[in-house]
């Protein structure tokens, strides 16, 4: 019997390790796909349209909104971000799990849609690593680093209210637990009823 | 800092391999220590008292019940099984984790009393595997099978309500999955509030 696939809702502050975290996690487990966000914001150095982000206009972001076509957006620093339904229900009805990138706002409103989604928070060690990291990674101007370093206080708070929280301190180690924790999450018993009745069935089958 | 250890249930019908799955758990992860529960039924043939179960007498299974020094205890199958309150609040109090094996009754009073715990349920691929099991097994008089296979009917009704079930056909894989649902479970929110206020003090010293 086939089961509908897992979706597994990513979220931690900017600089935290999010891509290189869900990277080694689907090169551990081939069953999980990445969905891609679409943002209205320009590509960084680096990354690809349609591997990073979708990068769309800021008319057809809206397009997406007025005709229901988003699971969930929202607007962070100026910009739209948001995952479209059909590129996470194609992945899900074919059985395989899907992760997504999104920011707080956005998984409380997956949350709401699919409350079987699986929310996980990853957390940086210290907010100086955090600092480091997002001077790195050398992107941003500085005015954007105190914002960004600001809303991480603010999304951290929020961390409480998803399933999980791990931190990042070493990818490969955040990874397998993450990897955990999607294993663990296929034999809750919601997602085990079938089975559980099918060994009852097959019991009235031999006995009775 | 340290944590207080997690308290691990474990429960499946009888013949489901609850002991040999135990048995793997606890070699793929050396923080995982096993609390003997007390039984006053009679020893099988290659068990072990203080390795197995604490094989003691009713009287003195009684003088515990009345002394309240029992986690859960119950009665089956005309012997009382259960866990002393000592030999588990040792363990977890040193930080480890501590596994037993109950039946479902004693897993619902030790959900009663420690609601933190971790319940899981072992459940046979088949009914026809679990009777072949106990035949294999080759211990029970067949008035008791009958009796068991009914029981493991009711149980098995019960699995739902734990917080996890795990197919046990393969020992190996039910023990890895085990180690999985062990290892996520440290990353639940309530058990990771300590690190997130970290965090945010370290953002307090730090930026103010």
């Amino acid at each position: 019997m086939r089961n509908k696939g897992l979706l597994i809702v990513l979220s931690g502050p900017s600089g935290v390790g999010k891509d290189t975290v869900i990277e080694q996690v689907i090169k551990n487990d081939s069953s999980i796909k990445r969905s891609i966000s679409a943002t209205t914001r320009p590509a960084r150095p680096g990354e690809l349209n349609g591997r990073d982000y979708l990068f769309i206009s800021e008319d057809e972001f809206c397009k997406n909104i007025t005709e229901d076509r988003l699971l969930e957006y929202t607007k962070y620093c100026e910009n739209y971000y948001g995952t479209l339904k059909k590129s996470v229900e194609e992945i899900l009805a074919d059985g395989q799990n899907v992760i997504l990138k999104i920011e707080v706002d956005g998984a409380r409103q997956i949350k709401e849609k699919c409350p079987d989604s699986l929310r996980i928070f990853i957390l940086p060690p210290t907010m100086q690593e955090l600092k480091n990291r997002l001077l790195n990674r050398g992107s941003e101007p500085y005015k954007n680093l105190e914002i960004r370093l600001k809303r991480a206080i603010e999304e951290i708070k929020f961390s409480l209210q998803y399933d999980y929280i791990v931190v990042n301190d070493n990818v490969d180690e955040c990874a397998a637990v993450i990897n955990s924790i999607v294993n663990a999450e296929k034999f809750k018993p919601f997602r085990m009823k079938n089975i559980v009745n099918e060994v009852l069935n097959d019991e009235k089958n031999t006995y009775r």
